[in-house]
């Protein structure tokens, strides 16, 4: 950290700050210039924390140098993380380190009909893992909140049918246990990004979590949300961008593609993204999610409904079975450009013979 | 609701919204343009959802034009909604309809010694309740976050000795009774505005909710999130604008003060302002307490620390005691030009002789 | 301005960032921690550019640490600014320095008679200076785009009749004299706040400009569009926050009221507020002026027209006469409690005798 | 249009909006539902001005239906738009309806050594056209403003080097004729977007526009801009998205790639993107150059450098000759994959060797 002091700051001023870094176990570097004295913050695994420091009387400005988080950052864990999340007699989705997870279904699990036919083309088109919400976030008190248990049942029907992973929302933290045990990875979404109990409770549990971005979150907030899941033991984050909110009006969110290689080269940890939230829009998916592949993507996770017209929720962005497959015809000769490979295992021999 | 569809649609597809728009018990309204249909949906209390008819073929376009809420709606109750929060043997706190309540406090409860000499300054200053963390919600896992049970306690020892009602913080649903049993007003922060299953617990919970809204969130989806706690039977919400994130680097977040009269226009609940986070700042503290007042606000609440300059959180934002005083005065003036009046009960009096 | 090095740098790329520094006439000083190597430039008047800097090899970032405008700077500048315009035989508009000037008028100018109608509403309610535009900028190619040089001529009609100065817009620079010989004060709009030319060519008038921040514009670059008028010799700025562009839909725009305390603060010059752009919404115009003087603002800038349903442009964001003459009522007594007057002159007396 | 009146509207009020639809021409449909009337704006080439309807009493909201751009708008022109820059016995670049165009060079002409080894460089590696600012529009009225005239006849001399054409900026009104003389394609800035004068003047000239996304446009005021200069004439129009501002603080903007397919939706103009400033990171040039072209983009404005690390101008965002070769191979490989082709005319056989 760097600290800027105000104009006028006496010796009195500066032995404060001093004396809240060396308190904090590291060492000061004064720099005094004609008009503005800098302190430096210098040393490693200090305790010296940036509030601290901006309490302080005629301080300016505190400028952290360093990144916050340690789990989450490649400076410690060079090397990409690759994670895998297996079902039992099913078929493995890998993502990072070279592995495209391509996955795929409806927004929420209307019955064990729609949920198994969209597992189905989801398989069918080449997909990695199915996507499907039992225990839906609504705006709208009134709103459908999903099938609940119920819905958790109907995907395990979905996954014994087609082998495919199962990748679902945990809402509350008294949740977990249950979600955990049906789900094989546990999805925390943009609106409970900041939700610390239950980025927490996530961190116990033994399955992936693929984390969205809030929205309106910093990339240091993101990886600092993934950092309260690391500490607590679970390895396994996929980081998801899924658009940030701005003035732009066509689109429900703006799906920011240069978040992609700033997190790769900060973290770690895989980076996917969700054109489907993204956009809001359904015939922005399909070259939505060719540009995140080509900005380096790890994976997508698309919405994919049987009857996109009869939807129960979110049905302006889901894309039919049809595009899906061309999504993931696109993405293995994306991933072919970017010496890179479709990380759904035993999937990838014969969607590769469809061509 | 207004459906506007696609150039190039059939009757077809006019037939498919005008099937869901009758399902849903409402009326259709087709208007035929020489280049655009449109088809309202005439009716009230029916159940047709936007959703649906986004999702059929041809529609461009589902625009809304009444609230998607109702019990916090102003069309539903005209009178403002005027909430007090009534410490046993303390003082009361009453906000809306008139009454502006003046909350201080520091951000997080640092010892029993700190909030008692915090909760004297807020009464001797003529504040109207007194504010503190116990349980802190903090974007990195490796800040201080807050003492606790015992937090709660010491803010009852304050209560004890000044009579002042408590405002705290309410994290996690596992919580809910507890922080309940300690608090007079539960705030929901801004991180939490969209987590619905603590808003549903507050919703239970039998004492005045403070929800601050999202650093994104629009004022629909803010009054949305209320609608969450009215239609679980608490009708004590008092809304708090906080700041939205914008481009602006000067201020931590970008206080909007006309949300103030534009909720206060489209809903009976009281709103009040926090110029401390939404600044980020000290110095524009005051300033910005004088505007929102001056925009219509019904409350503050506003960091203030014994010691900004050894506060452990939020030091750069944190007011001093004498700052906060001359702000309860400006906030007499102004009420009374506005024909208002501070909402703190028998401390108005004293305070009011000051001058 | 502080460089910070990447890892792995060594003494040959440290020793090219001190050649640029010492090249621009600065001294350097270097701060070398464990893992990461700070270099501060230290010197006043010296000529090392950011951009130089940055384009080193493994520089990681360059923080700037003074401001980057100077004539604009209240550093060089303590005192406040006071601006004056006065028209011949007219009333003098005074702003800054405890002076508050209310501005009031239509956006366009539209006839003779609705000009001096609204110009003498203007004087009649105490306003400080009429506005109107003669060159409109509309988004749009098909919009009415003004009555120019007739406009003009309008605009002088009105003075004639009620003695108050006129604000208008300059568009083009091949218009600047025209414009100069017509207006009292010059008006930039948002849209053109980086139109350097057009501030150049304002640089060089002998008339006030009132310079409107941009739409998404930082603070810092609003003061340096400022300081490009300052450098060419007008010294007579007024800077006007008239909202920014975020996510809000229910207005135009997000007035940014702590822009205000935050410009004063970095700057001598006035800073007033347009409310009537600044949120798009006639009913939010009074709160919003009431709320921009609490916060400071030297005067306000406010559409009003005789019959705002009948306004060729922005009919939806004008007032009519009766609230501006509200408006001026509540700024007289919010300048009471500030202790500041309204600078308009002659007018403030017959204006008080009104209550 | 469709208009939503408030409640408690009556006939008067519903008679006046009838009026104004009928005097410009379009024909009333009026819906009348329980609680709400809408009315809507029946008519082609009618001149019903949304702001008329917004003044009228009662009306609450106007919702516009049909694109406000005409000439800009694909429904009148549904082919793209295929735009060539053709320097007398140079070669043509050709972009939009399938052929992409990769301009190239520095932010800054330099010196004319510097200029023509840039041009050498882009040539050599395969690019269409040479970028470089002879006139800079700089944040700071300290910066380097661009060698002006001397600036463009550098560029011509690149030019009779390489026959590559040249893309330059045009920054005011008094300097078109000169740069039109120069350029082979005319470049409008982000900050000039809503610079109508300046936009007309383009219209005016004989040479295609690049014209650029303004920093916090909306794309329906990116539309008619064009519009602006398609309307006097010219109908070479170039769009270019260059990012947005958003609260993003790791890139300098926000490149917001679904614009690309949205425009192209909705226009028959091909549209380019501007990978350097949109980011302001050199490392992020490269995939986001890719991911744009994904997304669909006719063409990319990259900034290079001989020297990035002295560049007088932007040099943290320039690229190396090498990684814009490296650029223009992966654009070949994405144009095959997409059935498009580079449009750089003779320069496509020669490059498409090298692999």
């Amino acid at each position: 950290m760097i600290v800027v002091m105000k104009h006028g700051c006496n010796q009195r001023h500066i032995d404060q700050v001093v004396a809240v870094i060396v308190q904090g176990g590291a060492r000061p570097m004064i720099s005094q210039g004609e008009d503005t004295t800098i302190i430096g913050v210098i040393g490693i695994n200090h305790q010296v924390l940036p509030e601290d420091l901006r309490a302080c009387e005629f301080v300016s400005r505190v400028i952290p140098i360093s990144a916050p988080y340690k789990l989450a950052s490649r400076a410690l864990h060079p090397a990409d993380s690759v994670i895998a999340a297996a079902p039992k007699n099913g078929v493995p989705m890998t993502v990072g380190g070279g592995n495209i997870a391509i996955i795929g279904g409806p927004c929420t699990v209307e019955s064990e009909e729609q949920i198994v036919t969209a597992a189905r083309q989801v398989r069918d088109a080449g997909g990695s893992a199915l996507r499907g919400g039992a225990y839906k976030p609504r705006t709208s008190p009134y709103s459908f909140q999903g099938h609940k248990l119920d819905g958790l049942k109907m995907l395990a029907a979905a996954r014994e049918e087609t082998g495919l992973a199962i990748v679902t929302e945990l809402l509350s933290i008294d949740q977990a246990d249950l979600v955990a045990e049906y789900a094989d990875v546990i999805q925390i979404g943009a609106r409970n990004m900041q939700n610390y109990p239950l980025l927490e409770a996530a961190g116990l549990l033994k399955k992936p979590v693929l984390l969205k971005r809030g929205l309106c979150a910093t990339l240091t907030e993101f990886l600092l949300a993934a950092e309260y899941i690391l500490v607590r033991g679970n390895e396994q984050v996929i980081l998801c961008e899924r658009g940030v909110r701005t003035f732009e009006t066509e689109t429900r969110f703006t799906l920011s593609l240069s978040s992609i290689p700033i997190l790769q080269e900060k973290s770690h940890l895989p980076v996917i993204t969700d054109p489907s939230h993204g956009t809001g829009v359904a015939s922005l998916v399909r070259p939505m999610s060719r540009a995140s592949l080509a900005a380096g993507a790890d994976g997508l996770i698309i919405e994919v409904h049987p009857d996109p017209s009869h939807a129960r929720v979110d049905g302006d962005q889901s894309i039919t079975a049809d595009v899906f497959e061309q999504i993931v015809k696109d993405s293995i000769l994306m991933a072919d450009m970017l010496g890179k490979k479709l990380g759904n295992g035993c999937l990838v021999k014969p969607t590769a013979a469809i061509f």
